[in-house]
């Protein structure tokens, strides 16, 4: 084999981010590469939460609006998270779903290109992202929504100069594929056009550094750990900050809200995009997780991703070669995220019967194995382990089992 | 005085309620009367938050999300909070906040009366209420806003035949007013509107009965006791299942999320008005707190609340005559939810007073004192101790005291 087990515990020995692995809580005998789905809890949410229900909740009830700071964790979390996507502070607020998000961000980029109206879409958005400019769009009338497929025929869709905004993703959530969002965001706006991401499956995986775009979008239960729910982010570049205007105008973006004015006036800077009452508990965790964060380098953060990723793509091409496995995401580092993909026609039940030895990956439609490597918590060991799991799985078929091949209805 | 503390105390004994207010942390020596505000938090609500973090998201992880129900929870939890508006089941769905759930059911609203472009919302509604229908006109184009105060110019606002929808508080945030319900939503379908009414100070009240009403949307955290944040509620009427279709449309309201469909389909029935992923610790107090609600008999609830608000007019108004109160709430116990609220020209004074002596009602500008009476953890003799200690307030002049003039940013 490429690299012994041994071996594999020896670069976890080295591993500068070792000790960061003890912050959070991992069921034994699991090897869970499910990070880029739903992040492990970190130890300490569980007092955080606690914390808020009983002393400031129980302790100072309406009170803790004030002081315990909940009227402004949106943006006090959000200048927290702004360094994991290379933003500063005052350029992010957190709050709401990454749906909602998008509505916020593309409506108000739409406002920004009153002349043109056209959005571009990718084919590859996780749905959500496609689902929401269809309503949005269909709200507003008189827009197209132009679809592509990654950036193939982005070039095309920008050449009528009718484009107002492109929404893409990063890093694709089935191939875990990474553009070059330098060189995508120039594009888009030598064409007169702002850049939208979305960064579901970047954030947390890797130093993003979303300052060349307009706008961002992202969630914060992937890699970055906050919680089944925890609130998403919007990021608004400054250059927009004091015209950038969206259409979800809730009291707690209004520039007064305890002056209970009758008309909405946006608040300055980035508080506008806050909406509506924070969901207190679910920011509680994910301040618990940003605590983590804190302590973590984000170039060793990266090292030990590109690292791990490139580790099980080479394991799993070496132990699975007559299988039937195709790789699905690049093989240069620069142009992935922290997950690896690979086909197989039989992916569900390949899926089931790993996770039932304690690989736990995940399936998406038609045939893409999803794995996962959160670089806060995941080793070079487990990487290993679910190489050999997998080779075993398709080695001896144990996929073929009756009880895997029954579709649960979510997967 | 009208009763004696000691006659508030064999009320209380005999109150059918009473072994519910043992299931809500309420610090030592505090009055709270702001339970219309935020609820105190039930017992169980912090064990059971507990319980998500640890044996849910940290037990099972990502499988979680089947294995625990979370997927669900919007309609799961919309069909327990359900009885509590008058609502069946398949009728609720539970997510975000009362802002975004205002676009989603006045959105609905508007797309079933496409030929009118009158939107009439109340210049008395909370300030998110016509902010967000704000934005949503604006987004829409070619849509009027028609105010009206209350009730009063409804009539006219009705008569030309334009309206598509009326935007309502049931209970008026400052006064504590309520409407007639009934009597208003058949005027205002009538006229070929639809009626959409906000209950944030309605749900847990009183019985509320939603089954006129085209839509519907309120908050959980007020008298529902769900937490800081926790998720809002939307109602949809069953004869409009069919047809309603909001602009908000998200992943979590597609008919087959897991076909990954690039195209957006309504889920049937309710469930098309979930939008993203559920909030799921902000869900766990929430789901906590009904626990409490399914064993409160809703006809104790509103007879407590009726007595609890008529004894505390009673008092202030025999023990404070001389100290510039107005009455700013209904007399009649069917014209007010379960909140009194007077004016005084140094209401701000006079609250921070009061709550500096234990008592915690809230001020809203210009002159309002706001006291709120859960009927599930307030008593007779917490009436009596803040009646009397509001007399003793202005009696004495306290709220002269320089540091309780000075504004808070947050009041």
């Amino acid at each position: 084999m490429a690299i012994s087990r041994a071996d594999c515990a020896a670069l976890d020995a080295a591993d500068p981010l070792r000790h960061l692995r003890d912050e959070f809580v991992l069921p034994d005998g699991t090897v869970y590469l499910v990070g880029n789905s739903l992040g492990a809890p970190p130890k300490r949410a569980s007092a955080a939460v606690t914390r808020v229900v009983e002393e400031e909740w129980g302790g100072r009830l309406v009170g803790a609006w004030n002081a315990d700071g909940w009227f402004d964790l949106p943006t006090s979390t959000g200048d927290r998270l702004a360094p994991l996507i290379g933003a500063g502070p005052g350029q992010v607020v957190v709050g709401d779903t990454t749906s909602i998000a998008i509505v916020k961000a593309v409506s108000a980029a739409l406002r920004l290109r009153p002349g043109r109206r056209v959005i571009v879409s990718d084919l590859d958005n996780f749905p959500t992202d496609r689902y929401m400019v269809q309503g949005l769009a269909g709200a507003l009338g008189g827009y197209e929504i132009r679809d592509v497929r990654g950036t193939e025929g982005l070039d095309e869709a920008l050449a009528g100069g009718d484009v107002a905004c492109v929404l893409l993703s990063e890093v694709d959530y089935r191939t875990g594929n990474r553009h070059d969002t330098a060189e995508v965001t120039a594009r888009v706006q030598a064409a007169g056009a702002l850049m939208v991401w979305d960064l579901c499956h970047s954030a947390g995986a890797y130093q993003v550094d979303v300052s060349p775009a307009d706008f961002a979008v992202g969630c914060t239960y992937k890699y970055l750990n906050g919680g089944p729910g925890s609130p998403a982010f919007v990021y608004v570049h400054p250059r927009h900050q004091a015209d950038a205007e969206h259409i979800l105008t809730g009291w707690h973006g209004h520039a007064a809200p305890f002056a209970f004015e009758p008309g909405y006036r946006p608040a300055e800077g980035v508080r506008r995009f806050a909406v509506s009452t924070p969901h207190v508990l679910s920011f509680a965790s994910l301040n618990a997780s940003l605590d983590v964060w804190e302590r973590a380098d984000l170039a060793e953060v990266r090292a030990k991703s590109v690292a791990l990723t490139s580790l099980f793509i080479d394991l799993v091409e070496e132990l699975c070669a007559p299988y039937g496995l195709g790789l699905a995401t690049s093989r240069d580092p620069e142009r992935r995220g922290s997950q690896v993909s690979f086909t197989h026609p039989e992916g569900y039940p390949v899926m089931r019967a790993l996770i039932d030895r304690g690989v736990h990956g995940d399936f998406r439609a038609p045939d893409i194995l999803r794995f996962g490597f959160a670089p806060l918590y995941i080793r070079h060991v487990d990487v290993h382990d679910a190489a050999v799991t997998l080779a075993e799985v398709l080695e001896k078929e144990h996929w073929r089992d009756e009880r895997y091949r029954r579709r649960l209805a979510v997967t």
